[in-house]
């Protein structure tokens, strides 16, 4: 497994998500990395992200996939036209549409292991398929679909 | 606009979930309510819910879509069957499937409205569609796929 994760190369302006991002201090700092052809996370839900007792809160699930799916969007991409991730100019990327079917209740207390495979990948929209596990076990499983961050939203544009 | 929020309705046990619920003192506290035949959530996310500089990150609009969604599908099942949403027995829905599209960015800073309708509603699932506006412009909608708590999910029976 590689050990550099995805969001510690994007440069200091895109690094604020506060699903994944290392300069939000409040967010959930998700650490993404390759493992051969497929991506994983992992992340310990506090008590705090509860659904009803003992279950993790579905929001924090899709979070989950939605940030670990951008990272592998942008890493996928890096690879594919071999670029380094810290290589200039940054790629980033928004998501477009995210789908999450929960398959069954996610246990509170464990860490997950977050997992993605690139489904398709093109010039401006990648397409990643993430599973959520607890103890091996496939809790949630969903799609997003990643686009390129448009020109307009750059830092400094606005 | 009915003055009381569905989650204020909740019992004790099932009023913990980070999105929604008024005993989750970390969480986000949205408060659905009716709005004629349809449902409406007000928020403002906080400067911490960022994904880029001035934009809304959308793991938080893909929470308050879910929460907004389940807190409307239980409102109009408890309305259906002419009941008080504190009346008893208890109904409480859980997220099946989430979908959002990311319409436009959702700029960072003001209060955001999430709309519910209910578009299909069954013995034991309720499909309720949402958008999420800033200034009144559509910025996200999305579809959830509530479905009955399941009786071994509820606390006190794990």
């Amino acid at each position: 497994m590689n050990s550099k994760a995805f969001q510690n190369a994007y440069p200091d302006d895109l690094s604020h998500c506060y699903g994944c991002d290392r300069l939000n201090q409040h967010g959930l700092q998700l650490k993404s990395y390759w493992d051969g052809e497929e991506t994983v996370a992992h992340f310990k839900p506090g008590p705090q992200h509860i659904a009803i007792p003992g279950y993790v809160y579905g929001g924090l699930l899709a979070s989950l996939i939605d940030c670990h799916g951008i990272g592998s969007a942008a890493a996928a991409t890096y690879r594919q036209e071999n670029r380094t991730m810290d290589s200039e100019p940054a790629l980033r990327f928004v998501t477009a549409s995210l789908h999450v079917d929960y398959l069954q209740p996610t246990p509170l207390g464990m860490e997950l292991e977050i997992r993605g495979k690139i489904r398709e990948i093109g010039p401006r929209k990648v397409i990643v398929d993430a599973t959520v596990l607890a103890a091996g076990i496939l809790c949630a499983q969903g799609t997003i679909v990643a686009v390129r961050m448009p020109e307009s939203m750059a830092p400094g544009t606005a």
